[in-house]
């Protein structure tokens, strides 16, 4: 099970739409840093609207990826987490550490292309 | 297998990532016009790039997904078509008809907001 990665101008729009298997989440990590790598990409929006259950695992490697992007050079927005997600991770003591999150893909999108606007500045 | 369809301000995007059997496309069909009548877009961007082959019944589906989605009042742009695909439809005489399309998704997106906000002018 592939999670598409479209491409917008300068941005990666992703959406995890199922729950994602540990070995699917692994090549989503994957997909995402060769989707930067080969489109030159500034940044990635990665929508998890439809993940109702975020277990430690999942955040562990919301939190790796993210990390992997920026060391990469891009930058990376997580929007639509639900309220449930973020009250478990908050409470498993999961929280996303240094990861700039935003409520819908719309402010998602928004907010990475003002980060990457005035990136260097 | 679902083809994920993201809302990014009043437009749609979807792509087809994989090579659909029939009733993942009349699956796929019933999605778009659930999400944009539960979203109220106004319109849909449907990326084609990964698809190598596009049989008739294919170019029949888009070009009637395109007509349904024009008849519920939203517009629609159909991109990055392969060079070959688009060879073949002509050759089959199974040409888009009535359907806009665009290089690839960056200008679909582009073409989809410049149609919908000169709309009705």
């Amino acid at each position: 099970m592939k999670v598409p990665i479209l491409r917008l101008k300068d941005i990666l729009l992703t959406s995890i739409q199922i729950d994602l298997t540990d070995e699917d989440a692994l090549e989503f990590q994957s997909d995402v840093l060769r989707n930067i790598n080969e489109t030159e990409a500034k940044g990635i929006v990665i929508d998890i609207t439809a993940l109702d259950v975020v277990d430690s695992y999942m955040a562990r490697m919301l939190n790796e990826t993210a990390t992997m992007v920026q060391i990469l050079g891009a930058d990376v927005v997580i929007c639509g987490m639900q309220p449930s997600v973020a009250l478990t991770l908050v409470e498993m003591g999961r929280e996303l550490i240094d990861v700039k999150t935003a409520l819908n893909l719309e402010q998602g999108f928004e907010m990475i292309q003002h980060i990457t606007e005035n990136r260097g500045r």
